[in-house]
């Protein structure tokens, strides 16, 4: 057996210990899968005397992350902490510089300078590891680098925040408002501090990106992702997507078109009966489609202390192993920064509104969409009260310049007294 | 860029066509992925002279696959004819000798040879892989291997036979009868020349002992899987199954008990609406479980040309990376033997028979089942004709054992006319 590998921790929130719980069990699992001890030198957080409910004493302290990161008895750099820039960005460059290896768990920090620190990171011959920062203990990062490496990636697909999720499946469960559900979510913790990267789609865009950059060699661009949140989603789009047979997700998409890469997050409607519709709660799922392989689905938790370090305990056994590749899958130098096309691919729409209750109202908002050359394929006006009438139309596929263009002609309507609401029905 | 890696491909049948076209088509693909270049050296089949659609004049040929397999200009011996002795177990031995790596989607030498395989690979530095042996072109070998290697594995299932899948849930959809399907599903040839290794569960049996072996450290060991094939079947249990909520598939279990290693194929009911209860016609789906992860489904096509090529040159691609690992995940030399036992869970069990119908007979039924010990849930009698009426029973949890017991009174008695058909109720 070759000498441990020895860990520095920066981050003892949930995952950070869920991390120290599996090194300290399943030591025995560990080595005799990797060939090598694992072993925590020492760790760093913010409070240094909160009670975690596992012992530190085995462990040196740091306060400061990025001392921790460059300690001469650290091989690999294991960076719970989160955020984008501040200690993460710089205790990851600090252990980079320093020769060591990192594992991180941390998307924002990739999805903004994922680039940077690939080449960072190659120019000293370290790796970064990331399988926890998208989609939980699913193994979606090393499934696309690695397993399905052969393959020119089509399309890949995810629905990948857990609490998006578990907001739109209970609100279809109970029927009760999207205000009320998000309350309830976040009287349970389900959400971020900041609840807007949740529910804004900033947490699961930023997972797209950095799935896109894998799946199509191009520089993860976070800034190419089209975001929209779940925020406008009403019950009666719950009721109404059920009605057709659809469900409402946060879903992530990206593809490569002839006009560039399109990255798109946001609420679509999937049909019921597809794995992605049957997805309930917290639960995540990441579809890829592939030239060869045809259509790979993975599922499972996308947080929680088990899922999340597992995913992260994955890494470090790669790195115990000695399985070593460029962070992106290929080399950063020959990442190509892809040019972003919105919304490129043409589908279907949903639309609802509501419309005075007035002769001639429904003929306005029909010639409204024909003038845009947006076709309908169905239309339903349905039970109302107070004189604004419901009005679902589902169009026939259209691009989404056409779908912008009838979309303003309808709010500059008088009889649309209730703007519309427009969702993409995504072939899954 | 280092040197090319060069293959030598035995077998040149839908798989080994697939490799080929990929090797061609995504040439540019794959060097950008794995930095080298991956070519092919020279290849081996049981005809030079069949149009295969691909040209092979830029090949070297060889009639004997022992002398591909020893070639000075092949670096990884790939080896796609199938069988588990034979040419493909020696050219395999040969390659590992001669210093080859070997790639292969041949379950069926795996799981009877496994263990001397690895052995043989352990003792010459080589490398055996095989993710296109198991579930096509789903990313499990690589997901349980190495994604998921900080996971105590408590359960591995799975529908890792698509030929026996389509002939259910066809049954299902048409009402047609599993002789009906049989010949439909013989005639399309979606089943082996010899149908028993699909319809007998003999095929997904050895993939699931190729799981078990990574999953739980033990040696490979097929003759420890219970097998039970698909063939007695019926209409009427798929429909009965249905009336209650469930659906019928060819279930492969591995789980380590208390008793030992339980490894099952067999068909089993599971709720229709679980992920496994929802997946028709070919498609495959593994399940696994991990005491950090939780549950992880991998959904996907589970053969054909495309998705187990992709599987194949998934392994290539890792080799050209200088990915190594030992064959089943740890050295060969701490897989323990595994003692078998036989279904050491308990489960409730469907049983469906048909009685004589006449005064009494459903007592002595339910008398024969207290005797045993053996509990019952739910019971129901139905419209018949002919004086043999159906009785259906789902009972409580109850052993293997008690369950035989059960059947073997059931069987003895006078009234039932019609044996019992007695199937697990997975809980999943």
């Amino acid at each position: 057996m070759t000498h441990p590998l020895r860990l520095g921790i920066a981050g003892l929130g949930t995952v950070g210990v869920g991390v120290l719980r599996i090194i300290r069990q399943q030591a025995k699992l560990l080595s005799a899968r990797t060939g090598r001890d694992i072993t925590v030198s020492a760790v760093s957080a913010r409070n240094k005397s909160k009670d975690r409910g596992v012992p530190l004493s085995g462990y040196a302290w740091e306060d400061d992350p990025v001392a921790l990161a460059t300690r001469d008895d650290v091989d690999v750099f294991v960076e719970l902490m989160g955020g984008s820039d501040g200690p993460a960005k710089a205790a990851t460059e600090a252990a980079l510089k320093a020769g060591k290896d990192v594992v991180t768990a941390n998307k924002a920090l990739l999805a903004m300078h994922g680039q940077e620190l690939a080449e960072l990171a190659e120019a000293n011959g370290r790796v970064i590891r990331y399988e926890a920062a998208v989609a939980g203990g699913i193994p979606i990062i090393k499934s696309l680098t690695e397993g399905l490496a052969a393959n020119e990636i089509t399309r890949v697909m995810g629905v990948m925040n857990g609490s998006c999720n578990y907001i739109l499946t209970r609100m279809q469960s109970t029927g009760l408002t999207y205000e009320q559900v998000f309350d309830e979510a976040n009287g349970l913790g389900y959400l971020e501090a900041d609840p807007e990267l949740d529910v804004g789609g900033i947490d699961a865009g930023h997972k797209l990106a950095i799935l896109s950059s894998i799946a199509f060699g191009t520089r993860v661009d976070f800034a190419g992702v089209e975001l929209e949140g779940i925020g406008r989603i009403q019950i009666e789009d719950i009721r109404q997507a059920a009605d057709m047979g659809y469900r409402i997700k946060l879903l992530g998409v990206a593809q490569m078109t002839g006009r560039g890469l399109e990255q798109r997050m946001s609420p679509c409607l999937v049909p019921e009966h597809s794995p992605l519709g049957q997805l309930e709660g917290g639960t995540n799922m990441v579809v890829v489609e592939g030239h060869a392989v045809g259509q790979i689905v993975l599922r499972g938790a996308g947080a929680g202390e088990g899922p999340t370090a597992s995913a992260v305990m994955g890494d470090v056994c790669d790195i115990a192993r000695g399985i070593r590749l460029p962070v992106f899958g290929q080399p950063a130098d020959t990442l190509v920064a892809a040019k972003p096309a919105v919304s490129a691919t043409p589908a279907p729409y949903y639309l609802r509104m509501g419309l005075d209750d007035r002769p001639g109202a429904l003929a306005k908002v029909t010639a409204a969409l024909g003038d845009a050359g947006v076709s309908i394929h169905r239309m339903r006006q349905y039970d109302h009260e107070n004189g604004n009438a419901p009005v679902l139309i589902v169009t026939h596929k259209t691009t989404r310049a056409d779908l912008c263009s009838a979309l303003d002609k309808l709010n500059a309507l008088p009889v649309v007294i209730e703007p519309p609401v427009a969702l993409r029905i995504e072939s899954v």
